[in-house]
């Protein structure tokens, strides 16, 4: 490798987004004598050229890197215009950066892309791979996304854990709402299906934005649950919308949907929502459960496989970069499900770029709210094992 | 020990309150061959005759209760009328029941309290012991609860975890407000100091109930403390109130404090309330988490301490029994915090029931939202060891 390499943090952050950082500063210092410059504040620090150097990080550093929490280097989510690209190929001349990592979703790909594209044509020379990240398992072209399965086994611990309360606990409170991340795709819901080993444990409806709800039906099927087992454990993704396309989070009264406003952002959440509904028609006593972010930086709920796939990923960009590959993300492919075995290949950054990859009809079941089995043979490996509990009854 | 013995277990809760029924399983089948009763869903199922058979229970299930989460038993909030009394007693004769212990709060601690005194005054002979139980630790009498220094230990790391994604998102949102439980006291907000080391980390503000509030003040403390740090986490306890008395969580609109609708159960959070007022004051981004009964069920975040010494609670229970002892609740009291030591003893039901302990004032700073370092001394040992992440920057 000649020349520096540049790395930077984009989007929300996961519990094993520095293993990744990790990966691409390991991978280099084997290949280069080269100077490694962080972005602070991804995208939106280079451009105010607030560079860190991370040459001479002790290794030791980068060996805790592996397992903290947050995007160490900092983050952003400020997108990439046309006139800041000439701002961009001035600091990256200005540092002889011919390398460009960035760990990051579908827009983080999409920078890369054009950062490349414009380098390119304006005759300069630079290596740009994408690492993916995101918790929202939402990226196309890999199996899952690293991020994913952490976030994943937290909502599995989570869920396994606050349903043997709400089961114990179904003399005072009927139901329990789970809200996970996951704006638009039901990813993070879905896997807290590993939770589950008898019908009558937690989860009983997983509700994901692939699936809009239908008032009607989701208060027949709470009534129909708490009938069965005395209690209702549901589990949903923030983004779920009604029938007619309207955020659940957006209804602030019960029976008219017609006062909207949007999200987490405005105060609400779909389980608050939710929550008040079942209070309002059913006169149900229960309570909802909004971790929020706490999911994308449990650092001592990783997933093992997880954290040696985003380290993995890391070391790999280095090594197509140093092949002189370009204009690439790392992808994950899944060789084996049981036992889980894994390979890495690379996708064209053009295939990734702003698109979203919602879960699949197969992996839902076709009405109600539940997965199929095919998607429990997705998801177990990457949650890892999970520990059993007493029951006396 | 003569006749055989029952068990229950009480209101919210806790993530070892499990290991104080293997002790007392454990502790009677030591000490007696006679039958043990377990309560189901406390004194409300055993008012229905519901039992659950316990002495053929295997010791390996036994073993297992000490890492299970929630009430395995099922648990209650229904408290005992007068006219239960003889219900209970005839009950109690019909099984021979000769020991009664019962694992929860200062409501619980009143239900032995009146059964024993019933039993005594219509001369029934009926050893009743109580095991303290709460994730508030707000009971008198006990230098700390089993069941607080886990819930205490979830705070801690959700508040590092999450204190280091909104340090590195500081660039998109600008504030982050965890809510702890704990209705009446602040016991658990207060925990989350252990997850700062340097002033710029997270927590950097912990409204608790026994500090009201001021709007203006923590408007202005929000303001400064953005301006020094890039952003600003706070940790709010459930029950906190503004200065007039009225409950935080029970405002709905930023400027009038009339429309009042009380708490979880209404769909209403404290968090909420200041997030919306953050917003549309401040005109701030930012994130609320709501994790509620999550904290007082995450096996994997017990503190080993906890662990110890509710199963130890549990044994000892038995042992004052077994001696003859009545009418009392074990007690923890600390010896010493560095290292830390405990020794057990005991205090009259009367004492207990009913009342609760708020944090002392030498525990919370003057004036502002923080704690002593009196307290910090109180909380370290009893949350355990706490990682080391790498930091960049």
């Amino acid at each position: 490798m000649k020349g520096a390499a540049l790395v930077g943090q984009s989007g929300g952050p996961t519990s094993v987004i520095n293993a990744s950082l990790a990966g691409i500063i390991e991978g280099i210092r084997e290949r280069s004598g080269g100077r490694i410059y962080g972005m602070r504040f991804g995208i939106e620090g280079f451009l105010e050229g607030d560079l860190l150097d991370l040459s001479s990080l002790p290794d030791q550093e980068v060996g805790l890197l592996k397992a903290t929490p947050g995007s160490a280097l900092g983050s952003t989510r400020r997108k990439l215009t046309d006139e800041d690209l000439p701002r961009v190929r001035e600091l990256l001349e200005k540092y002889d950066i011919r390398y460009l990592f960035l760990i990051g979703g579908n827009d983080t790909m999409e920078t890369i892309h054009r950062v490349e594209a414009y380098c390119r044509s304006t005759g300069y020379e630079l290596f740009g791979v994408g690492v993916p990240k995101t918790v929202d398992n939402d990226l196309v072209g890999t199996d899952h996304t690293p991020g994913y399965p952490s976030a994943a086994r937290y909502v599995v611990l989570s869920v396994l854990q606050g349903g043997r309360l709400a089961a114990d606990m179904q003399r005072v409170d009927k139901f329990a709402i789970h809200q996970t991340v996951g704006r638009d795709t039901g990813w993070l819901a879905a896997a807290s299906v590993v939770a589950k080993r008898r019908p009558d444990e937690a989860p009983h409806l997983i509700c994901v934005p692939e699936r809009p709800l239908t008032l009607d039906r989701f208060l027949a099927d709470v009534e129909r649950t708490i009938a069965s087992f005395g209690y209702c454990y549901i589990v949903v993704g923030e983004g779920v919308v009604w029938e007619d396309g309207t955020p659940v989070s957006a209804s602030q009264e019960k029976d008219s949907f017609s006062n909207i406003e949007f999200g987490a952002m405005g105060g609400a959440s779909a389980a608050l929502t939710l929550h008040r509904i079942l209070k309002d028609r059913l006169g149900l006593r229960g309570e909802f459960q909004i971790p929020e972010s706490l999911a994308m930086c449990a650092s001592d709920r990783v997933s093992a496989i997880d954290r040696e796939e985003a380290y993995a990923c890391g070391r790999r960009a280095v090594a197509y970069a140093n092949e002189g590959r370009s204009g690439i993300m790392v992808t994950i492919e899944r060789s084996s499900s049981n036992p889980y075995r894994f390979t890495l290949g690379s996708i064209p950054l053009e295939e990734v770029a702003r698109k979203t990859k919602p879960m699949p009809d197969e992996f839902l079941t076709p009405e109600g709210y539940f997965v199929s089995e095919a998607f429990e043979e997705y998801i177990r490996p990457l949650v890892g094992d999970i520990e059993r509990f007493a029951r006396l009854f």
